[in-house]
């Protein structure tokens, strides 16, 4: 099949939108989320203001497109190092019929992208932000966290259709159980977070959800 | 025994001190951790910025003491209202030999304190400049987290002995799954963190640190 020809202005609009990202995520990282500004981001990407409203409402807007496309390109780049994990990711959980050994495969992959150094700068400043505006934080965690979460209570319910998890459990308060101890870990530096930790994390998780002899 | 006589001078100097205490916290509240300054505070608490400088080398080291100061002042609070509760959380998690109960008193604990709104503000402020601030972060968890950390540790220990987690499993890690969950939840405001939550988590958690049969 022939590719579909670009034609010149869409080809120079995807470039202002990259460019456009890439500044928010540069200034995002190296002032924080408060002074970063539209009239920075478009200053930085070499683009008029009015560029930027045509196509977002805000800021926070912006930054969201903006660590969604970083994180696309991220999974993408590991994609093509030859790792099947991020299409898995993108896909949702796998379900190979063993549980541990699939949300062990999903949690060191969490672990690789928060100790990302691409990701970790821009994703530490939105969440920071969140936790003390709480209209922002609804907006990330609607946006970017709850669809991820989703994953894991669909491959929660098939491992409660296949008997792995027993039937009281609530997948949606038992995917915090998972997810909870490495953000913890990870937001506040604890300790190092590593495949290993994340292992264990599994292994009491699921003891703990398993049915009851 | 007759009480010590406080000497004027020394009345004086406690009275300072909640000044700055209450008023960095004001501070932190309003305007984030970065803007609030240590000139900022002398202003609001009506003191010189001398005062401070004698008795912090930070802005960091006035907010770390004023938010201990105001937990402690927190914890008092529900003591005096009739609540065994906070005295049994500044000795430790109590050892009734029934753990899921036991926990279960700690963390709602936690859940009543994280949804306190004097405490909320002010924990939330430097929780996320912590996140975006290793050093300081550092701090926070060394002088605020760690020692509460701890006490999770001693009474899972505790029950290692007992016979009520298994011996393989490490305190340290197993802790972040009674943590991590109420952490998450609040951090990111997910869904409501309720004694409900808190409940479940318990009885999840403590299902996979349990001997296997």
């Amino acid at each position: 099949m022939a590719p579909t020809k670009a034609p010149d202005s869409s080809r120079r609009s995807d470039r202002s939108r990259r460019a456009i990202h890439d500044a928010a995520l540069a200034l995002v990282t190296e002032v924080g989320y408060r002074r970063t500004t539209i009239e920075g981001i478009a200053a930085r990407a070499g683009v008029g203001k009015q560029t930027i409203y045509r196509w977002w409402p805000s800021k926070a807007a912006v930054l969201m497109d903006a660590f969604l496309d970083l994180a696309g390109r991220s999974a993408e780049g590991a994609g093509s190092g030859g790792e099947a994990q991020s299409d898995e990711a993108a896909q949702g959980i796998p379900d190979t019929g063993d549980l541990v050994a699939d949300l062990k495969l999903v949690l060191r992959a969490t672990v690789d992208e928060l100790n990302d150094p691409v990701l970790e700068a821009p994703t530490r400043a939105l969440t920071a932000e969140g936790i003390v505006d709480a209209k922002l934080g609804a907006e990330f965690v609607h946006k970017l966290l709850d669809p991820q979460l989703a994953l894991y209570v669909t491959r929660l319910r098939a491992a409660q259709e296949a008997g792995d998890v027993r039937a009281g459990v609530d997948p949606r308060i038992a995917l915090e159980l998972l997810i909870g101890p490495l953000m913890h870990r990870w937001l506040l530096r604890t300790l190092p977070l590593t495949h290993a930790y994340a292992d264990e994390i599994v292994d009491y998780a699921v003891g703990g959800l398993a049915p009851r002899p």
